[in-house]
């Protein structure tokens, strides 16, 4: 490693990172979501896995969408709720969530204040599936799951 | 997935997670450290890579090691000092650190806080290597790492 190589170390500020894109979220057209952006702080070819920091703006939601690959998410910054399967949990600062393969999932800052939160992924992965409406109205019978998905 | 998963969600209270056991930092009895401790995360089957926790309490240190595998570490609580090669650099919290292949790095809680940090490495990787007396003298001609290692 060359002394003075800037990528070993980024520093911090305001949940933006030196060097680090704050990108859109998604660009799948078709995929339905509101006020969340993309930073991927490691996405490094000698790691099998990349770690992303999403983060959402009051009142705003990432895509419901399921796929086979999982998620493991660390809440960095607020608080909100996720949907992941048929429960509904609030998340506060560091708790840890985990997504099973093929298990409908949506994080919502729900809480008037930024939802932020660290992803981890293998870095080869399925692409996610979005429901169509009979999933949906399957999801949306369940009392709970209705109120969340209408925020 | 069942419904009242409890891995779906592990809440989080002062740096500690539900059902996530806090452990030694290592195994290794010829490895030198101090006042450190190990949560892990995510480690699962499905996923290619861990997320562990390690927190330092103040004056406390990792190991001074190598090994081919990378780490991707974000510091998750305080602040303090890394080395990584031949630089030794102030860290806050959310700083982002990345340990490239065989290259000396330690972390160090220099800052009468505790220094707590996330690390994702591939979950198949090497054994770490400690520094040989000569190593140990190499790294020290370098007064900036002197002093670093002196604490």
């Amino acid at each position: 490693m060359s002394s003075g190589d800037p990528h070993i170390h980024r520093k911090a500020k305001d949940f933006r990172w030196e060097g680090v894109e704050v990108l859109p979220y998604k660009e799948d057209d078709r995929a339905l979501f509101k006020a969340i952006t993309r930073q991927v702080l490691f996405s490094d070819p000698e790691q099998q896995s990349e770690l992303r920091y999403f983060e959402v703006a009051p009142g705003g939601f990432s895509t419901l969408e399921r796929h086979e690959h999982t998620h493991s998410v660390l809440i960095l910054r607020g608080r909100g709720h996720c949907l992941v399967g048929n429960e509904v949990r609030p998340l506060g600062t560091n708790d840890l969530v985990a997504v099973p393969p093929m298990t409908w999932h949506q994080f919502r800052a729900t809480q008037g204040e930024p939802l932020g939160f660290l992803c981890m992924v293998n870095s080869m992965r399925d692409k996610p599936q979005l429901p169509t409406d009979a999933d949906l109205a399957a999801l949306q019978s369940d009392p709970k799951i209705g109120a969340f998905l209408r925020g």
